[in-house]
C-alpha cells in the first residue's frame, strides 16, 4: 500500500495544531459503499465479521488503500460489546440491531453482563495488527451509552424512543445504573482499543438528538463522559441532529466535536462554550449529486470552516450504501489539493 | 357537547392578543391514541376515512369532546391531496405512504394532476359542518410542498431522503416544477379548507429537518411560502428537527410557529428574526411518565413560555399511539387551571 502523505495531520488536526493540509474521513467509509467491502462479507453476518480479526483488519483499511483518506476507523459495530458479551442480540438486514430480550426494568438492567476485555480479544488483535500496518491513524469506535441503551430497551432501531424516554422518566434509579453499566462497557471497550494502538477514539451517540437539551443534561451526559474518560488519545464525539446539544456535547474531555450536516459549522463553533476542533459536515446526499455540485458543496464545507481551531474534513453522517465510491475518492482529492498550505 | 369556555383563546393567540389561559391542542389528537377512534376506524383504510364526510367529523370531534381541548385540527393526511387528485398511492399500516409510481424524472414531475377542489368535496363538505357544530376553532391541515416531494420521490418514507435530494441537487429545474405544482395543491387544499370554514391553518413540514439551512432556503422555502399565502386565517408553520431552519420558517406569512420537544420555547423566540407567538413543545414520550414527572415537564414548558408574544400549548410532534388519553385530559386541565388569568 502507498504511504500517504502528510499521514499525521489528522492526529494534528485533532490538537488544534497547524496541519499542511486538512484531514479527511469519512463516517461509514469501511462498508457497503465499496464493492471490496461487499465481496469479503459475502455470507458472513455483521456481528460475526465484527469478531473476526481478518475481517477487521481487511474491512478497515480497505478506504484507506483505495481513497487515500487521512484516518482509519475500525471496523465495528455499536452493539458489537454487548454481543460479545453474551447478550442474544443480532445485526438484521434492513432492520438493524434487534436484541432478543429487551431490558424494560431494574431486574433486566441488573442481569446485563459486566465489562470483560478478554470477550473483545479478537478485536484487539485486529487494533494491534492494523496500528503496526496501516499508514495512517486508527480511530477506534463505540457507541455512546445513551445509544446502545435505546437498542436495548426499544429491542431495536426506533424513530421515537418512546420506551427509553419511558424508562428513564418513571424510574431515574434503573435508568442510571443501567447508563452507568453501558458507560463501563462502551469506556472500557474504546479502553482496550487504545491500549492495542487506535491513535483516537470517536464515541458516536447516534440517538441523542432524540433528547431535549434538559434530559440530555441530566440523564445522559454524565455517563458519556465516564466513558470518554476511558480512552486516553484523541477524543471525537458525534450525534445526529443534535444542533441543540453541541455546548452540552462539546464537555471535557471531548477534544474534537463532530458536527452533523444540518448545523453549519461556523454556527456550531458559536454555540459551544469553549474553542474547539470541529469534524464534518458534508450532507451525503451531495455524494448522489453530479460531480460540479458536489464540489461546490464540499468549497462551501471547507470555506464554513476557516478560522476554526482545527477542521477534519467528513460527512455530516455516515456513508449511504449506494454511494458510488468513486465520488468519496474525488472528494478526498479536493479537499487535500484544495487546502494544501 | 359542552362548550369549552374560552373558545377563543386559540385564535387570540395566534393573534398575540392577551388571553384568560393558555390554549392547548395537540398535534395527531385526532388519531389512534382515542378508543373511540380505533372503534369508528374499524375495517376502514386511512385514506378512505379521509374522505368520508362522516367520519372526518366524528374524528376531528372526538378529542374536543373527549379533552376539552381548544382548537380541533381537521382529520386529514399529508397524502390525502394527491390521492383524491389521482395519484396511485396508499397508506400501509406500520409504514407510512407508499407511491406506487414514484416520481424521479421531469417527465415524472409533468405527469402530475393539476389542483382541482372538487376532488375534496368530501373534506370541505366535513370543514363547513365542523365550522358549524364545533365549540372551538378548526384548524386545516396540510403537507408543506417538500414532506409531499419526498413521498413522491422515495416512494415511501425514507430515513435519509437520498433520492429527494438527488433530484434537488441533479435537476434544479425538475425540482422547482415539482415544488411549485406541489405548492399549488397545497395551497388550494388549504385555501379549500378556509373557504369552508377553517378558523387556522397549519402547514407540516415534517420532513424539513432532514435539510441544512442553506439547501431549505434555496429550494424549499420559497414554494412553502407560496402554499401558505393560499390560506388568509392565522398560519402556523411547523416541522421535526427544525431547530436550525427555524428563523427561516418564521418568514412572512408565517403567523405562529411551531417548535419541536428539541428547541426549549426560549430559546426558539431568541433565533427568529421577529416576535411571534409560539405554539409547542412537550416531548410527547412525557406522556408515557407517571403525573407528578409528566406535570413538572408541562410546568416547564409553560414556564419556559412566559414572556412570549403568545403562547399556544402542545406537543412537540404528534400524540404516540400508545398514549394513555386520560393522561392528554389531564395536561389540558393542568394548562388550563395553571395558566388561568
Amino acid at each position: 500500500m502507498p504511504r500517504v502523505s502528510g499521514s499525521s495531520a489528522f492526529l494534528d488536526a485533532c490538537a488544534g495544531k497547524p496541519v499542511d493540509h486538512t484531514p479527511v474521513w469519512f463516517m461509514r467509509q469501511a462498508g457497503r459503499s465499496l464493492p471490496e467491502y461487499r465481496r469479503v462479507r459475502e455470507g458472513v453476518g455483521m456481528l460475526e465479521a465484527c469478531l473476526r480479526t481478518d475481517l477487521i483488519v481487511e474491512i478497515t483499511t480497505q478506504p484507506v488503500r483505495r481513497h487515500g483518506v487521512d484516518a482509519a476507523i475500525l471496523f465495528s459495530d455499536i452493539v458489537l460489546p454487548l454481543r460479545a458479551l453474551g447478550v442474544d442480540l443480532d445485526i438484521v438486514a434492513g432492520v438493524g440491531p434487534v436484541v432478543a430480550e429487551p431490558v424494560r426494568s431494574a431486574a433486566d438492567v441488573r442481569r446485563l453482563p459486566e465489562w470483560e476485555p478478554s470477550a473483545v480479544g479478537a478485536v484487539t488483535d485486529a487494533v494491534r495488527e492494523l496500528a503496526g500496518s496501516l499508514p495512517v491513524p486508527l480511530i477506534g469506535f463505540a457507541g455512546a451509552p445513551f445509544t446502545v441503551a435505546s437498542y436495548l430497551i426499544e429491542g431495536g432501531p426506533s424513530r421515537d424512543h418512546a420506551r427509553t424516554k419511558a424508562l428513564m422518566h418513571a424510574d431515574e434509579n434503573a435508568w442510571h445504573e443501567l447508563m452507568r453499566r453501558l458507560a463501563e462497557i462502551s469506556g472500557g471497550f474504546l479502553r482496550a482499543q487504545v491500549e492495542a494502538g487506535a491513535a483516537a477514539v470517536q464515541l458516536f451517540d447516534s440517538w441523542a438528538g432524540a433528547l431535549s437539551p434538559r434530559d440530555y443534561r441530566r440523564f445522559v451526559l454524565p455517563h458519556t463522559i465516564t466513558a470518554l474518560q476511558s480512552a486516553d488519545v484523541a477524543r471525537i464525539h458525534f450525534g445526529v441532529g443534535t444542533g441543540e446539544l453541541l455546548a452540552d456535547m462539546a464537555a471535557d474531555p471531548v477534544d474534537v466535536l463532530g458536527v452533523d450536516f444540518r448545523v453549519p459549522l461556523s454556527e456550531a463553533a458559536a454555540r459551544i462554550p469553549r474553542s474547539m476542533p470541529l469534524q464534518g459536515n458534508l450532507d451525503p446526499a451531495f455524494l448522489f449529486a453530479p460531480w460540479p455540485v458536489l464540489q461546490a458543496a464540499v468549497d462551501e464545507v471547507i470555506a464554513d470552516a476557516r478560522g476554526l481551531p482545527g477542521h477534519i474534513f467528513n460527512l455530516g453522517h455516515g456513508v449511504l450504501p449506494d454511494t458510488d465510491p468513486d465520488q468519496l475518492t474525488r472528494v478526498v482529492e479536493h479537499v487535500h489539493v484544495t487546502t494544501r498550505r
